[in-house]
């Protein structure tokens, strides 16, 4: 048999702040696959730390141009089950480009994906959609509200079948810091720190070049006080093991490495951090 | 093509205390998915604290009416390759409801999974499963025993091909701590910390409405001898950021939790303590 | 419906240093499944430690026996993107036994379990890879040129179309350690530590019993200058809590554990340590 011929499978990607430590995820992932038994479901990561929707954010726009065309569940939701007339909605929307299908709180989370995949064209208010889980619990709606939305979104049932439309221009964005140079200096901020102690920042390689850090060139780097070495680079072999290097990351914005080390511990940053770079 | 009409895959759920530092669980994947290639396996979680085969059950048990029906693989084995009389067995079983079939040691960790899913109706002992991988070894038996037994049954084979039958009631159970009412004071227990260190207690919301703490009420919790303040209440936003609230946990459990904190912090709570919750 | 005539999916395996907290290994996935839409992606481990070639050998050579033949994806890769004539290659190689195929950096991660499948019969290199992703990045080979390499082979591409063949001899091996005996004592070296604290040893079962060291013996560990008791034994429950044993590990090495407890801790050991073991 040429197993090459089976049909493509309905895709559902999930990133969440859920963590691997409890069962939240492997619950999910129940919910959505008795829903749609054929889905096939790729994790981008569970661990965002809890409840930072912008890095979610920057996360879920960076995977996404990697991942299958279907549907792409995110849940980082700090008002989970919060009521009244301030309750952030829940909600599915279908991206310009991809035929990419969105789900989860309406709190930014969604946004920068959203923007990067061409835009939102349609969105629905999945708060009440038919596809909940009853009993409704309080404090699990990835379970219990989007889980069983994104299966069903797999499983073929279109946007309007599982919630009610909203206005396009109502649904939330997010700001996010902006690199500013001036008078000799980058002014640049830390979105997130890897595995690997890298610092990812905010701004392009566009950005560098605009202040004169061209590639080559001897950078100073202030952070927290202090004064850095580092040298503009392409690979982390290019200077030695020990040495800080500033480069074009892997979705082609600016980052701060060690080779074999941790520019976080170098630099004493866990996000968020102003970083000024000079030419040296 | 409509990939929608492909038939429904053999389900696997796993769970254990391997966690996902080493290769233990992709080996488990691999040895299932030889047995059974067409089988989806669902990590429901692989962070079970080491050997704590009660906290395994619980998880297991709240987990199990959110997986589609299938085989569920539970692996938390204190006593692994122990011999002599008191050996634990290693099982498979057929539950009452939902043609679910258990399978992992008989050391309680199946118990509570069996109970809420109608029951044990047909079990066997798969010590001597000629499943089994050789060579066989002594630490191992996720791999060896379990993981072959949960594929052969995912690929069909009948639960009286894979063991020797035994009797129902031979089976292992597991003791769990119960709340307790008194003389104004529930005496609850922490069964288990989450990743949000939320708190969930042995006691039902029935329990609390019992005990006059009902929702609304302020109420008293003592844990480790220190006094504090928690909101009976449905939401983590329904009391400020920082504030300790009593709710219905997302299994219809009362827990604690501090709304954007951490219960288990200002309450130094591992798991196992005992907290006395009084109406304030 | 019948869903085990269902036909194999083609297999691939995917072991790297990335860990799970960025989204390093869900975006391999999507590039993966994006060129083969009906793959199953096996997670072997992704928390090898970082840019750590020998453990990343060690535990793909052990787990390979255990995984459906297929495509077998390993990325620890501490030179990546390093330019110049010292540049390491990107290969794939199809082994000797079991239609395996392995892809990854040509640092010897591939080495141990090439030789454990029979050998290396054909490789090619895959550096420019048609079939790398545009834009190439300096950074994340795993995504841009291993993910779509390992996708494209699973899809059915004959090793020719992916890349230009090389000399098998030119491939990169690795130099372990080697236990040695003599004058009454074994010197052995902790080769891996697992997440239970126990220690592999880089000495085989043989090498236990030509140095006299056979089951039942009471033996002398000694280790960062102190001495220790230990039984060599089968399982861990042949001593009691909190005691040193000597066993076989599920690989067929020898290997230290403390029943209930934590040999890494109890002998302060990392990995890396020599272990003199004598009859005590």
């Amino acid at each position: 048999v040429d197993n090459r011929c089976l049909p493509e499978p309905p895709f559902i990607t999930f990133l969440s702040d859920y963590g691997l430590a409890d069962e939240f995820v492997g619950v999910c992932h129940g919910v959505m696959l008795r829903r749609c038994p054929q889905a096939v479901v790729i994790d981008i990561t569970h661990e965002i730390p809890p409840q930072d929707v912008r890095t979610g954010a920057l996360v879920l726009r960076d995977a996404l141009a990697y991942m299958p065309a279907g549907v792409h569940l995110a849940v980082v939701d700090p008002t989970v089950g919060g009521g009244g007339a301030g309750a952030r909605r829940a909600v599915a929307m279908r991206t310009g480009a991809g035929e990419r299908l969105l789900v989860g709180p309406d709190n930014g989370l969604l946004s920068l994906a959203a923007a990067g995949a061409g835009g939102v064209r349609e969105a629905v208010d999945i708060s009440r959609s038919a596809e909940r889980l009853r009993p409704l619990s309080s404090t699990f709606h990835g379970r219990d509200v989007f889980s069983p939305v994104a299966g069903a979104l797999a499983a073929g049932v279109p946007l309007d079948g599982i919630g009610e439309p909203i206005a396009l221009e109502s649904l939330s964005g997010l700001a996010l810091p902006v690199a500013e140079a001036g008078d000799g200096v980058l002014a640049a901020h830390v979105l997130r720190v890897d595995r690997f102690g890298n610092l990812l920042l905010d701004a392009s390689t566009n950005d560098l070049d605009r202040a004169g850090l061209h590639p080559g060139r001897e950078i100073s780097v202030e952070a927290a006080g202090e004064f850095h070495r580092a040298l503009r680079c392409v690979a982390f072999a290019d200077v030695p093991a020990g040495e800080l290097l500033l480069y074009e990351d892997s979705v082609r914005m600016a980052a701060l490495a060690v080779n074999c080390g941790s520019a976080a511990e170098l630099l004493r940053a866990q996000g968020g951090e102003t970083v000024l770079l000079r030419a040296a």
